[in-house]
This record gives structure tokens, sequence and C-alpha cells, in this order.
């Protein structure tokens, strides 16, 4: 082990208990938990390692914490590195299915659960480690370091936009390193250039104002029937979404993010295993391939619905009223006013005018250009700190949400991904675990990159 | 005022407060509350009566009540009629749609709220006041009466069948008054002279062993996606089902049938008000009027569903299982293991094969003769009860469900309704009720029909 990651692995060990109290804040944002508690302790956390701190709260939303870290002596003054990170968690439901408190940081096997902490608590630490061995060392930083930690993420980031808009100079930056990434299935470290937007609904309808005997059911619609009918008609069991025009806006793939795309690995087998499914991937008549389905194919997903009886046993009514939420997400070219408006357009044509369709969460998809420099430094240190056993793989597009859009319309830079999560890292499920060894070697790749982002 | 009516009055007010203590008794056989206090309590209602009383329950299940009150000086030892009650009571959530505490018995405007009121603990009062009137009167009963009060009619009554096959010769009886009946929409007294069966289903689905990260939906599916598609293929939104064979068995009614049910008046306008229906019924396409799809078709109704995250806000997930309430009011022909089977075959021939179809109810329909003279007996005896003000409306077939079927096949007699409900009694919903002027007008139709019976 070289020097550098010798002094990692003792900063990191002097931060475990810091980091494990980060992780036992509640922080939910969608639930309203722990906000203020959590900032606090951010800004404790950043200002310990060294930065400059601003809680940024005078446009609404959960605040924003802002960190400055200036280039050291030898470092370059004129390059500025933007790490990006939330503070905010998923809610831990279901509860049953966790194997230890969601909210204590339990270690088995050297795997770390908590929730939060692959999504994206670990990465904040890493980062922080990172810079502290460098800025314990004489050599410094290579280049300033910025934050910007916001608490809305899990809630598709309301505020951000507003926030990087006003204070654009503040945040002025040369590149981004997003707030997660990690190991795929087949233990690849992959570095994504973007990511997918997104269009959240909830759906509600309502038949009677009141619950009635289901006797009545054979003249007396009830909701739960045309809430079915509603989402059935919106996307066919083979993942072909059937609302017009929803495929129409996308901008097709270059072939050269098609070759990138081309040449990550995709197992299906390895797939199906890891998350215990019990059906087949549901790609067989679509024009395009898992991995690039993934990338750059948008989706309609079912995220949960509930109507009338439920519990044990039977209870034998017409249910008055019946709620669904869905989640579109969406890719570069699309916009989710516009998904809005075409779902409704399709209810109302099929004879659903009566269902409330609300758009709750609105996000549009970004994409870096894979052939900026900057792409090259964070794949290079990647290798550096990854070494032979572990490949680098370069994603033009992850499958999954963030603001990232709002970086290049007000810091106009590129955006790559770089965290410590793995395959079953069970991101917004029970159970959201990092390994041991993945959290140093992320801590690592951020060092590297810190000494590197400068020349 | 006559004598009788007026003797009835004063028994109905001597025993209101031990009435109110019977609906205090949260007696939901769903959920196993309070079933044997209830058995006890109804066991004590009988015996201050004056009847004889046994507790059944060697067969299993909760217990069933026999009761025995032996004809008059006066009147035919060789003729019993037949009361059947049940005193369990259905759940009564949605517990924050209630008005005032759900067990606690409340009186505003002359009607008297309470979960189980209507269905149908007043009309086991009604029955006990009248037959007190009538004993502690000079004529006393014109016949013998006997009781049977089971704890199971929510549950689907499983255990009946057994205890009516095993004690056939203690129930025997000439003929049968149901559990419920009362007043339409339109204020008409209506006698029912059968009723639906019931096949209830639950439906499950798992896709995975874990809720995955909502990205992921772009190759994997999940077990909302499935169960609403399942559930879709089932019946249109037009009311049809669409299950081969699923009306092949229907008993076709007779042609006096179908003119008794022309007779009832339907008054759609008054059923979208008395519900607050927001949509049509669904009736559109049907080869039959409302009324008769009420009498002589199957329903398929979805009571609930649940699936994945239903709280505020957005979780972005695959739920990893879905699961809902099914419930089949099916009529006289149709048989609740073939309606099962039927669904089945559906599900597997459109590759739904991996939806779990348990049948945790089922019940057969029956219909009594309607030329049968006890019809002329009932009906007769409620224009004396009722008076000019009300029509009194004779129904082949109520549109709910009980186990008459089992009452027919051991005890082989004609069965008609007769109750103290209302067309806004809410039973199986919150503010359940019954009007008190109805509790009266109940306990006289049914005095004056034990004054008859036996002549």
């Amino acid at each position: 082990m070289d020097t550098l990651k010798m002094k990692l692995q003792d900063v990191i060990d002097s931060r475990m208990d810091e980091f494990y109290d980060y992780l036992r804040l509640d922080s939910v944002s969608t639930q309203d938990r722990k906000i203020p508690e959590t900032v606090e302790y951010v800004k404790g956390m950043l200002e310990k390692t060294g930065g400059e701190v601003q809680v940024l709260d005078d446009l609404g939303g959960n605040p924003v914490v802002y960190g400055f870290f200036p280039a050291g002596k030898g470092g370059n003054k004129d390059k500025t590195l933007l790490f990006y990170n939330h503070y905010d968690v998923q809610p831990e439901d279901p509860i049953d299915e966790w194997e230890s408190a969601p909210f204590e940081p339990t270690v088995k096997d050297d795997i770390l659960y908590c929730r939060g902490v692959a999504d994206n608590k670990a990465n904040l630490m890493v980062r922080l480690n990172a810079i502290q061995a460098l800025l314990d060392s004489e050599e410094g930083l290579s280049c300033n370091v910025k934050f910007l930690i916001e608490g809305e993420e899990e809630n598709g980031s309301p505020s951000l936009g507003g926030y990087l808009e006003k204070y654009a100079d503040l945040f002025k930056s040369d590149a981004c390193i997003w707030e997660f990434g990690g190991k795929d299935e087949d233990e690849n470290y992959v570095i994504e250039a973007g990511i997918k937007g997104m269009a959240y609904f909830d759906l509600y309808v309502e038949s009677a104002d009141v619950d009635i005997h289901s006797s009545i059911g054979a003249v007396v619609d009830n909701a739960a029937w045309r809430l079915t009918h509603a989402l059935a008609s919106l996307r066919n069991a083979d993942n072909q979404v059937l609302v017009e025009g929803f495929y129409d806006d996308i901008t097709p793939p270059t072939d050269f993010e098609k070759e990138v795309v081309a040449r990550k690995p995709f197992d299906e087998e390895k797939t199906k295993e890891l998350y215990g499914l019990k059906h087949p991937l549901i790609t067989k008549d679509l024009e395009w391939t898992p991995n690039e389905a993934l990338a750059f194919y948008p989706t309609m997903t079912i995220c949960g619905f509930i109507s009338g009886y439920t519990g044990p046993g039977s209870k034998t009514v017409l249910p008055r009223a019946a709620s669904a939420k869905l989640d579109c997400r969406i890719v570069p070219g699309q916009d989710p006013e516009k998904i809005h408006k075409l779902i409704r357009t399709h209810l109302d044509k099929n004879g659903f005018e009566d269902i409330k369709l609300d758009l709750i969460k609105a996000q549009k998809a970004f994409r870096s250009d894979l052939k900026n420099n900057f792409v090259d430094i964070v794949v290079e240190s990647a290798k550096k700190a990854y070494g032979e056993g572990t490949d680098v793989v370069l994603s033009p597009n992850n499958a999954g949400t963030g603001p990232m859009y709002n970086f290049d319309k007000y810091l106009n830079l590129p955006v790559l991904s770089s965290g410590c999560g793995w395959a079953n890292s069970k991101a917004h499920a029970p159970n959201e675990s990092v390994r041991l060894k993945d959290f140093f070697e992320g801590t690592a790749h951020m060092a590297y990159l810190l000494q590197d982002f400068g020349k």
C-alpha cells in the first residue's frame, strides 16, 4: 500500500464514529424528518475538515450547504472541482424487511448497513476523508474544491435550480463529480456521464361519496376498477408505453454513445439473481438492448397503489376512492411537463377524464459530452485507485435520476459520477449497504482525482 | 294506534338499554373480536324473552345459538317459523369517515347509528320484541318459533352448512325469515325471496425478493404492473366479465320472476344521489335492466388492492409484491368452485400463471318459489304493519349474499326477508344506521306475522 493509501486508512478510521452519527440522522425529506439537525451536522463535518461553509436558505425548501476548500500552495488556483451531494435519504419502509434497525449503522461481514449509506451519505464522507488526507499531507489540493450539498434530492430537488441560478457565481466550477457511483454486478467500476430525468405522478379517482355494499356492483362502478383500467391502458405487459407521443422527443443516442454502451457488459442471469426476480426481463419486443434501455430510453413504473379493504379476510365493498404513484424516468430531449400533458390527453381520450393526474416531481435528463478531457482524468484516477483487479467502465447515462440538468443549465460544466456503491447497495430498498472495501477504494479515487485535476 | 302496536312500543322502550349494550359489542368476525362475549349476551337476550337456548359449538367456528319458543295455547303446534340472524358485524374501517364512534350507539334526528345496527343486530331485537309483546298478551304465539343465530355471516358462514346438516332435526321448520330486509330508495318495503351467492378471492403476486430502485424498470417488471394487467383482463370498463364461461351456468329467470322484477321500481337518479356517485351506472352495454342485473346476474368487484409505496410524496421503487381482493356475487346455477377454476384458467391463458388466486369465501345462491303460500302471508302481514303510506314490493332475489342455499339444502323450506333497514343504512360502510320509525314498524311486521303464520 502506498503512503497516500495508508494515510487514507488512518483518516477513515479516525472519522468513523462521526460518520455513524451522520447515518443515525433519519433525514427523510419526503417526510420532513431531522432536516435542521442534519444541516447543522453537515456544516460541522465540512468545518472540521477545514472548509469554509455557508448555509443557503433564502429561497425556501430545505437548506443548501456550500463548502469551499482552496487549492494548496503548489496547486492550480484557476481550476475548481465541484462535488455534488445530498444529505436527505429515502423513507425506510417496508420496515419489516430490514434485518437491522434502518437508522442504526450495522457492520456484518465487512458490509455497512444503514438507510442512506449508499444514497448518499458514504460518498460525502469519502470525499471529506480524501480532502483531509491531502490537507494533512505536504502537497495539499491540486485545485480548488467546492461542495453543493442539498436536502431535497429524494424529493425531486424542487429548490435546487433556484439556488444554482441565484448562486451561479458562488458555485462556478470547471467540472462536477456527481453524488453517486460505484460497481456493477460484475464488479466493474462504472463512471456515469449522464442521468435520466423524471416525471412522477399522483393519480387519484373517486367513484362515490361513500364506500358501498358490493352487491350494488351489479350496476355501480368503483374507483378501484376505474384506476385499474386507466393504468392498464398506459403501458402494456411487455413494457411498451401506449401513450401517444411518449417516445417522440427522445434525442437519439450518437454512434459514439451507442459504442460506449455496447462495451458495457450486461449479465441477465446476474441481474435476476441479484434481485431474486420471478420473471424474465421485459425487453422481448423492444428494439433496443437492455443496456440501451437502461441508458437511452424512458420507463413508466407503478411505484404503488391502494384502494378499499386490504386487511386480513374479506370485506365486500365498492371502494369509493383509489390512488396510485406513477414514475416515468425520462431521457434527454423529453420534458416532464409535456409528458404530463400527453398522459392527461391519453386518459381523457380513453374515458378517464375523472382521474386526477398531478405531476409532483419533474426533472429533465442530462448527458455530458463523452469527448471532454474531464472524462479521461476521472477514468485514469479511478484506474489508479482500483488497480488491475477492477475494470473501469464508462457509461453515457445512468438509469437513475438526479438534478444534473440544472448543473449544465446554470454552471455549464461536464458532470461525471463517482462513488462507493455496489450492485447490491439496495438504494431505496430495505437493507441498504456499502462495502467497507469500496468505501476505502472510493476514498482513494477521490484522493487521486484531487491530486490530478489541477495539473 | 291499535293495542298491539301500543304494547310493542312499551316493549321496545323497556329493552332499549339492553339493545344498546348488544350494539356496543364489537363482534367483528373477520378479526376475531368479542365473539365469546357476544354469544353469551345473545343467549341472555333470548332467555330473558322466555326462550329455551342451546349454544352449539361442537363443529368448530364461531358458536351457533339455537332458540325455541313454543306456540301458545291457542296456537298451532304443528307449524314452526325459523328466524335466521347473525351476531357478527363488519370491520368499522375506514374509521376516519365515521361521524360518531363506530361502536357507540348514537341517535341523531331519530336515526340510530352504530356498526352492525342494520346488519344485523336491530333485526334480532325487532324479532325478540315482537315475541315478547305477544307472550305478554293473552293470545301468545300462533306457531312455534325457532332461532338460528350464527357468528360467521360476515366471513362467508363457513361453518353454518355443517351445523345445519348435523342439527337439521333441531332446526326443522316450515318457513324461514331471513336476517335482513327493509325499505328501498323510494321508501317501498321490499321482501326478498332469494339471495346471491359469492366467490371471494385473494390475489397475490411477487415479482422479486426485494423492492428495487425504479430506474431498473427499464428492463425489470414489477408486481404492481402484473396485478394491474391481470385485473384489467378479467372485466372490462363496461362491467362485462371477460372470463370465458363465467356466465354459462346461470339459471335463466322464469317469466314470472322477470315480471315480479319488472314491477319493482328503479330510480337511477335516486341511486346516484344516495351514494354520491361520480359516474353513470355501468349498464350501458348489458342486455338486462338494472333491476335484472341486481337480481339475476353475477358481478365481479375489486374490493381493494395494495402495492408498494402509498404514503405522502414520492418513493421510486419497483414494488416486489402486490395483492387484491376480488368479490363475485353469483346467482342460482353458478358454483363458486367452478368460478375459481374459470378465473384460474383465464389467468393462466393470459400469461399470469404466477398470480396466486385463493378462494377465501364460497357461497351458492338461492331463490324461493315465488308461488309458495308463505309469500302471501309475509306480504299481507307487512301491509298491515306498514299501512297505506308504504308499498310492499316482492323481489325474487336480493343483490347481496348470504348462506340461504344451506337452508334450502338441509331444511328444504321457503325463505323470505324482513327487516328494519333503509336505503341509507350503509351496511358495510361508515355511519351504518337504522331509523327508529323503521325499527318500530319492523317490530310490528314480525308481530303480525307471528299472529298469522300458525292460522
